[in-house]
């Protein structure tokens, strides 16, 4: 199986690029092949989408810039997603990678006013790290995991194998509970 | 009343930029003081949140690009943001806004895990446009209108008068419907 894994946090010293090592190694493990880009090492490009009119829109499949993504996108069986949760969205890089990266005509249509995904023959997996305490998780937020999962990878782009996994209430979490956490993106990314 | 009005849409053609001049002549008719952020029209605007160690963080507060920002927000008695819905959040340009500049120790502090909100004192406004059939909007999807108004607004920072008007379904709107969309955002401005 290929994998394209997109990693979007500032820096190396936390559980995001931890989680990063775990699902590569994994994946690796199980013999498939793995592709990374970790987006704030990505000197070129802009998240920043920006356009004066539609057109500009219908022609972003074809952008440069954004092209070497959108072919990782295309060799891949499976693509990760790897971001904290900042204010209940991912980082503004990986929010324009969603923007910039996934154009109309590439990762969806629209039939009418309803979206006909295009890389419905592919799976996913988001991983998400907060430090949001557990019960305000589960019962109170809405955040760019479930989004991502639900609304855009599943019903946009019509991957119907979108799994999340969420690593949650970091801030207060012991070693051992961050090493159970990493273990478990190990299992997952190895019998994936 | 100073009101601050930050605006996140490339470009003046559509739905957005009218809504912010109908909301910015309600509030001038009215004899409320608006100052206007133009997002993507701010050259050194960075939006991209990089650190290397949590002391980064701590010292966001005081970083000189963003500063004019935050006295904006200092300045004001009412804070409103427009910006459109794309894949379930805001551009990620208005996304950054909130990562650099609403820093720890400005807009909220940590009690133990719980956030304590600094801007309290002020009123908030939300308005948000998207294409998104009326009745998935309003039963099935979860959008960064609802998050930034409930989670970052007023739980976060503290704004218990924090509202949010949606302009919906935007691309099968009628000129009427429009028509009556900027009336009704004028009317809220005019008498807030």
């Amino acid at each position: 199986m290929k994998v394209y894994i997109v990693f979007s946090h500032p820096n190396h010293n936390g559980m995001g690029y931890a989680a990063l090592q775990s699902a590569k190694k994994g994946f690796e493990d199980a013999g498939h092949e793995v592709r990374v880009t970790d987006l704030y090492q990505e000197k070129n490009f802009n998240p920043i989408l920006c356009y004066d009119d539609p057109c500009t829109l219908c022609e972003m499949q074809n952008d440069l810039m954004t092209k070497p993504y959108r072919d990782n996108i295309t060799w891949a069986d499976k693509l990760v997603f790897i971001y904290p949760i900042w204010w209940g969205s991912g980082p503004a890089i990986f929010k324009g990678f969603i923007d910039v990266v996934f154009a109309s005509g590439f990762a969806y249509n629209f039939k009418g006013i309803w979206p006909h995904g295009h890389l419905g023959e592919k799976t996913a997996w988001v991983i998400v790290t907060h430090d949001t305490p557990w019960i305000v998780a589960r019962f109170v937020q809405r955040d760019y995991g479930r989004i991502m999962r639900g609304q855009i990878l599943r019903t946009m782009f019509g991957i119907k194998g979108a799994k999340l996994t969420t690593l949650p209430f970091l801030k207060r979490s012991t070693l051992e509970q961050r090493k159970k956490m990493l273990a478990k993106v190990y299992r997952i990314a190895h019998k994936a």
